[in-house]
């Protein structure tokens, strides 16, 4: 293998693959970059096995790719692109001098690192999935941020870990749950399928990161993997095992209290009550009546906050309840509407936070029980 | 006590310091700030015993003081901080409202939070020492930055810990040595004064956050504490004690050889070759002939890196020469001179380097024996 290139299009390639390398995995070809020099094309491969991030650069004036030499090479994900992104010129040659001996260069630098042969690389399929839909990348990107936060990290219940993603006619159910509160997006498709598969919340985190610019892209998944097609990139990842929890029955569809609140502002008094912890965990009480919605917080060691919420408005008889200051202050980022509405079935009921007018992303918290 | 003021202003105060609080010192009092209204004035201490900083606030109109009862309290540096960062509004009014449960409230946030009475607070003196002089905090910050790196972490010689700073006559001598390296930064002073001290890095640290204006700066020693007064504020710190070893006469001042080089290129291609590294540790090798300048590293696991330098000058018989990358770079920065000049007496001599016709900052470097 013996080529040269652009550094600049190089370097974007290798970080966008060496995403999905773990620089400690236990398969020590699986620590480094797999680079094809073939029909005019540079291919890039990352994997920590349940991800794998494949893309190419063919030649074009910008990438001005030269390949002297068809071939191989699996370079340290590390190495290879602080390499990359030290160097400090505008062309880069890499070649394999002796075995897997691989030499980078450009006008005054020159380093020589010992790689691994293509051949040991593990096989990745790449094949794409039956079903498959189209989605805005800016629409997934923003479904990602308002699902994600909710998943759970605890690996007791590895379902819980991913988001689920279910797709009934023409429409996509996108739900994450750590069994304290949960997140649920709704959005169109026009493609008429029916799968229901768990993602895990590396995956999206990665194709979230991966999305720059507002393009389609392509979803398409079976009941073994799920693949991102972005332009010349594909993200692949296995999908989490096991029975995703039947999440619909748990979100109450009638209300006795309705609370519509400035986001902005209630965001602002639950982080201040917030600094009153107690064992580093916050929890707020909101109590609510016709002529004044307060949130408050008591701490044992610290003290207490109380703050007035002026510009709220709210429907029913008085009603206090408490709940995580910090699963609140996801909730409603998440949401990103200037006014929320919150809707209480009881003190002890689970409540749902929506945007004004906007339906299609709905947050629910469980309370908690407090004794002061 | 009880008083209204503006809120920004006194956040700059808070936060300057609490920079000398350590939220998990042993002494309760000391995870606090100690605030006192009388005469017109809000002042503020902090401390960890080593460090104490001591600002205050007048009444004016920017501050819009009011105190309508004099008294003094102490609260958690953590909570006041980030209570007052937080409040919403222009006025915050902080009344102590029953023994030391102090309340700190804006117009919709209502705080009450457990102080310490200020009475337990320990006496500290911010009596100013009797030799003083002032300096361009400008010039202090650069003394500061070019000479705190080469101090060393380890406790084992405490005195290697902190900055020497020596006044003869007419020059101060900041110096600064981990006993692998040393940096020497000479200033002028017409104040003619006597002194050695050795100032913990770490104050100086606090020191160099705290100046941001080019003011004019004061400092006072004696033989026990060091004051800087900025301002309204003074910082002052205990000494370290301890004979602090003679340097002088471990900078060689008789050099074989000269190296004239553009500091970034230098610069970046240590960098570059620091790449390579053999257990976390990453020495380079410069190799100097007339017709040939070169930058090259060796790591057993992963290859070798080599670098020309195109632009560099050499006078000598031809030399090799290994040492730390890192502490070049950071020798190499801390000059910022576009030029540097490197001074040798021999492969396993400590080398200088300086900036082209700058003599007042000195960076001295001990090689290493490497066996490739």
């Amino acid at each position: 293998m013996n080529f040269k290139v652009s550094r600049v299009p190089l370097l974007n390639e290798l970080l966008k693959v060496s995403r999905a390398v773990s620089p400690k995995s236990p398969v020590p070809t699986l620590t480094g970059i797999k680079i094809e020099a073939k029909d005019d094309t540079l291919y890039f491969t990352g994997s920590d096995s349940d991800i794998s991030i494949h893309s190419y650069l063919k030649k074009d004036e910008k990438v001005k790719l030269e390949i002297i030499e068809e071939g191989a090479i699996i370079l340290g994900a590390k190495y290879i692109c602080e390499i990359v992104r030290k160097i400090d010129d505008e062309l880069i040659t890499i070649e394999i001098v002796d075995g897997a001996l691989t030499r980078i260069c450009g006008e005054t630098s020159d380093f020589k690192i010992n790689g691994f042969a293509a051949h040991d690389y593990p096989m990745i399929d790449f094949g794409k999935p039956e079903q498959s839909f189209n989605i805005d990348s800016d629409l997934l990107k923003l479904t990602i941020s308002q699902t994600i936060f909710a998943t759970s990290d605890k690996e007791t219940r590895p379902v819980l870990t991913g988001v689920n993603v279910k797709c009934d006619k023409n429409l996509i159910y996108f739900v994450a749950t750590d069994s304290y509160r949960l997140a649920k997006k709704t959005i169109e498709n026009k493609d008429n399928l029916s799968f229901a598969v768990t993602i895990p919340a590396k995956t999206l985190n990665e194709v979230s990161k991966t999305i720059d610019d507002n393009d389609t892209l392509e979803m398409a998944v079976n009941d073994k993997k799920i693949q991102f097609v972005i332009g010349n990139t594909i993200i692949q990842s296995r999908l989490i095992e096991g029975a995703y929890p039947e999440t619909s029955r748990l979100i109450p569809t009638n209300f006795d209290y309705e609370l519509t609140v400035n986001a902005h502002d209630l965001l602002s008094a639950i982080d201040r009550a917030s600094l009153m912890k107690n064992d580093g965990i916050n929890i707020v009480k909101l109590s609510m009546s016709a002529d004044k919605v307060e949130i408050s917080s008591k701490s044992q060691e610290v003290g207490s906050a109380n703050e007035i919420l002026n510009e709220a408005s709210f429907n029913g008889n008085r009603l206090d309840i408490s709940f995580s200051g910090k699963y609140a202050c996801d909730a409603i980022r998440a949401i990103s509407s200037d006014i929320i509405k919150i809707s209480f079935s009881g003190d002890m009921k689970p409540f749902i936070i929506k945007g004004l007018e906007e339906e299609s992303c709905l947050q629910l918290i469980l309370p908690v029980r407090t004794y002061n």
